[in-house]
């Protein structure tokens, strides 16, 4: 089964590594003078290639990107862009328009309205399969983008960092989340980057309602060690433009000490993490991202937004940010940035070319990027293959589409916390089922100690007392705590 | 003028078997280990060449396929994918894109609602034109792929049958045709194919609602010489899923002494073709399709469709059968056939690379495959060029439309049979005409005995009594029996 | 900054020459033997370069044929063909979208319906940028492969002038414009590209409210010296199938002398002119346009059209006629045209490849054609940077799109006539405006022989006197003379 890239999670470290400094390779020898970030020219690396991108929701640049990308690399590029598939309109399956369409292509990239649906071409294509944005689930090229834009400005921040790893060069760096953090796939997939590689993450969110859904403040702290520090826990002398700053210490914390439903606690720095939160005074980053209006209510009203532009800028901790910006931007990032040298963001935008070449190529085996590396995911929660219970409970999750359901079952893995807790292998969104033991079928529980005592091949998970019942599993046991996380992405935060 | 490919009648049996030959070429060559169904990497092979696909009408599968096709060999695409073509919303007529068109391309591929669009094409265009589906007429490069995957499995069944011609090994082949047989170009065309290749075929219907339509049959019978066979005549020994199997015999038949109003007749057998029939206890192919919803009337309700799937399988005739599908699916095929080895629905996808690679080399004189061979078609009925009276009465053909009729004559094959029958050059629809003649304007008839004392020059077709009034010539005689075939795909037998 | 093309006047005589000689040896090493006007093969001149084409508007021919013009020259295509954008539907600029293109492509070709939309993108981007339509004002490479065929037929009619300039030949052409006059924006480009190199030109709208509209012949006055001579003017012996003839005399007029408000003054012609006009006899070229449907009201009812046919041809003026055509065409020009020598339509199309690629090439500066050539249209206005006051006129120039003006200020050259003329330079829309003066706010004056009495420095301008008043300007002179010339594309001329 040939390696895809459905979510950041599944490169590793070593791996994302590998691929920007193959993305470094192709920018020394095309780049025109004066433009490093630029890629010009064509060369024969694949020409024997044959890219297919498959586009269920209309882009431009994303897919004129990708197919940039391939082109420049010597390969060809055949194209769905129209945003309504004909043979979806036929009721075709998402299983089967990938089968066939490997055939014809030796990589394909997908964007699609349901979460989960690259995972989906992934696990049925023969051919790599790249996920350029599935519903409000991941767009993991544009965190790569991302990662790469804040590697060349940490580099050229100080020549000392030129030889630093990748993690080495995020973990000095401060940066601030700006605008719509409720909404929009990109900045979660890049918080949850910026987590696993120890940045110090500002949250700014344009207002209340736009802050970090429940279910990615709980990912950073479960998945990524990654927890908020406050204005008033941080030591004397650091000055911060927000409330609250996330932190990833240097020490792992306890997870089974860390309770989701008090999730607002200050995490407690040692010493040496108090030192290094000192000398932030200035943020190295700033990256605004765009208010995701079509994915919002059409009622909510009209928003009032912070606009970035020069004047912005001039207070006294962005005196030296870059300002990044995954566009296309609306209303909050000022024109009069656009010749100021610290606004990145098409050199952002350009990066993407260099970057999905490599990946193409990593992921195509024309290049060793890959070889050997291991997933940040692999193993890291069991799966629960689901027979006939428990299913996500995202109604935009593909696992949730009748047409879907022909060929395929829900499947969740599972964590353990306070309570047990599903993730669907799919879409990531979480719920807290009920745990029920096939050798005891009279007992359910949800907390972590009881289902503890159920060996794996007996565990049967329901979604609630009544799923329980109607399978005939009559719950009887009564020390229930029933805690029901956020689903992610319904953009109300329990606050 | 260069050779196209609108109906599969455009081919004759040798071009076919080249095209097939150098299919088998670009597979020996570039077909990766363990999978001789699929090409892989790309050829110089055509590099001067660049293919235009037009779609009006919105197609994955099959524009992708040509296109990877076209860029495997080497060559360039350019497309208007966009199933609403500008210039035709202009008020553009056919014969003017595709006149301009053929200034930029080298090939054009077309897709169209309007049945006998792609003839248009084909007659007006400077470079080779490929039907790929015009309406519910045709759609003939998906039938080359079923023969080509036909051709692969008999080879597969028995190595002594691989020097075998193709109607050698279609004659030895019974295949069940199953689901919705009255719509649906695709089984049209390929029941047309394996009738005249001789196959043994055994409809099954999805429902009655759903048999091959009265043209369809009318055709069989009249163009290819393939009868159905009751299972009541059946020699003892032969058993059938189904009651109906149609049969081409080794000896022609008496065409004129075939009556369309009595299509139901049973096939008398001669001895050795009763033995020949003694032996069908396996279906060597399932062929299943797919009910053409988008097709029906939206309140056409609901249909009880047979599944495919293992269970079915389990059923004796079908233990051997190889099962192929156009794809895409709906419901009638299981997905636990897919990884069954007899479901070979995703390799016959596969096979439309190579086989259009092929055709595409041929039709573009890149390759030897069409030299000198003739056309299944060429010269089997005269033409009738009309001058003013009758008009094929398909709304949906192209020859009706309006706009297209600022350059667009109709044109009709005369055909004998019972009654004299005019075919619709362009979508292949029959009416029965009145006939008078130019040099005794006072009469007609319809019957073939008198109309074949008019001589050809003298010719007059009119649709019926009222037509010919307008065009003065008042019918006087009263040897009327004005028979008129079933529109063909309007769906309703009149049964 | 590049090189672009948005209007035919960004190119000089020389450069058009120069772009017109690359063509003709594209076409003596591509075309086939007894094609002399088409394209086959493709060549290795710009396998380093890749073209996005970005159709905001769908176009079938234009966008295909730049394609096919790239694929030609070795080049790669990316494409957003849909005529909806992603990026733009969700809310980004013109110039935001042109600047991330410009990262992944070498060459821009776009149609926008926002008229000055190219101007724009040919402002921001880093690369080239080809205008394919902007709107209702300008298709300079529909004009390009106009004159090209010109040249063609004018090289063609006597063998003296192959040797002979594009001004040489075209000062001899006498051509018909035919069709609607009014609407278009090919018609347009055409006689001002005709104007400019000296043709004579005959207008015969299909009715008079398709006549050219008041802008149209008040450019072809002010800008390129093209005045109309009556039939009464004419010398005796010269037929004229209209009543008006457009001339461009040898020597220039004095341009102050022209009153805007008298525009129908015949030009008196010299002796020689006069002596130029008796030899015309016969029409050169016969160029037919499309009724614009699809830029009418939809209540404009029915018109009556002229059909160019065979018959309409047999009439004197015509019979050596080549017969022009931008396609698509509807009802006004005959199908019986095509098979007839003089129909050159199609090779018209064809000729669009060969210059494209040659205009590709010359952006691209891959040949040499545009080296140190001046365009026509530089520092032929001075240009009045807008500081808060006046703006353009038309609602679909780009800059009165409210998104645009996030980052877009009004620009307008300042143009001498008997009024004060601002001429927008985005989609060269016109307007009068009030004249002030900053120095002595308290006069204000519409009359040339006042408003220069201003220095450069000192000069403002307002649409009205409201908005003088409104900006502190209070007008108090009453020497008004306030013309309102009629805004380009209207419709409606004030005659």
């Amino acid at each position: 089964m040939p390696r895809s890239l459905v979510t950041i999670d599944d490169f590793s470290n070593a791996e994302i590594e590998a691929v920007f400094a193959l993305a470094d390779r192709f920018l020394t020898e095309m780049a025109p003078p004066g433009k490093p970030w630029l890629i010009r020219g064509r060369k024969s690396w694949a020409t024997d290639k044959i890219l297919a991108t498959l586009f269920y929701e209309p882009s431009t640049r994303t897919r004129l990107s990708f197919e940039s990308a391939m082109l420049r690399l010597g390969g060809g590029v055949i194209s769905a862009p129209d945003g309504n598939l004909s043979s979806s309109a036929k009721g075709e399956t998402l299983a089967d328009t990938v089968r066939v369409v490997d055939k014809y292509a030796d990589l394909i990239v997908i964007r699609h309205p349901w979460e989960g649906a690259a995972r989906i071409a992934a696990d049925f294509a023969d051919v790599p399969v790249i996920n350029a944005g599935d519903g409000a689930h991941e767009h993991p090229t544009q965190t790569l983008c991302d990662l790469y834009t804040l590697r060349v400005g940490q580099r050229e921040k100080n020549p000392q960092n030129a030889d630093k790893s990748l993690k080495d060069l995020l973990h000095d760096l401060t940066i601030v989340l700006c605008g719509d953090l409720q909404h929009g796939r990109t900045v979660h997939s890049l918080v949850f980057a910026l987590a696993r590689f120890g940045a110090r993450i500002i949250p700014l969110p344009a207002a209340d309602e736009f802050d970090f859904p429940e279910h990615v403040r709980r990912r950073l702290a479960r998945d990524y060690n990654c927890f908020p520090v406050g204005k008033k826990d941080l030591p004397e002398g650091a000055t911060l433009p927000a409330d609250v700053l996330y932190f990833t210490p240097e020490k792992p914390h306890q997870l089974s000490l860390w309770q989701p439903d008090r999730l607002d606690i200050s995490l407690r720095l040692t010493k040496k993490e108090q030192r290094s939160l000192k000398g932030i005074k200035d943020v190295d980053v700033f990256y605004a991202t765009r208010l995701q209006l079509e994915r919002k209510d059409a009622d909510s009203g009209t928003v009032e937004y912070p606009i970035v532009d020069s004047q912005f800028l001039k207070q006294k901790p962005y005196r030296h940010s870059r300002v990044m910006h995954p566009l296309p931007r609306v209303d909050e990032l000022g024109y009069d940035i656009d010749r100021d040298s610290r606004g990145i963001y098409f050199q952002q935008a350009a990066y993407g070319v260099p970057v999905r070449m490599a990946l193409m190529m990593a992921l195509m085996e024309l290049a060793p990027a890959l070889e050997g590396a291991e997933s940040a995911k692999a193993g890291k929660y069991p799966v629960y293959q689901n027979v006939g219970g428990i299913e996500c409970r995202n109604r935009n999750c593909v696992s949730a589409q009748p047409g879907e359901r022909r060929y395929l079952q829900p499947r969740m893995h599972i964590m353990e916390e306070f309570h047990v807790t599903l993730r669907c292998a799919y879409c990531d969104h979480e719920q807290s089922p009920l745990v029920m033991s096939r050798a005891s079928t009279k007992k359910y529980r949800t907390d972590v100690e009881s289902w503890r005592e159920i060996r794996a091949e007996d565990l049967l998970f329901f979604a609630d007392e009544t799923a329980a019942r109607q399978a005939g599993h009559e719950p009887r046991k009564t020390r229930v705590r029933h805690h029901e996380p956020e689903a992610a992405g319904t953009g109300a935060s329990p606050r």
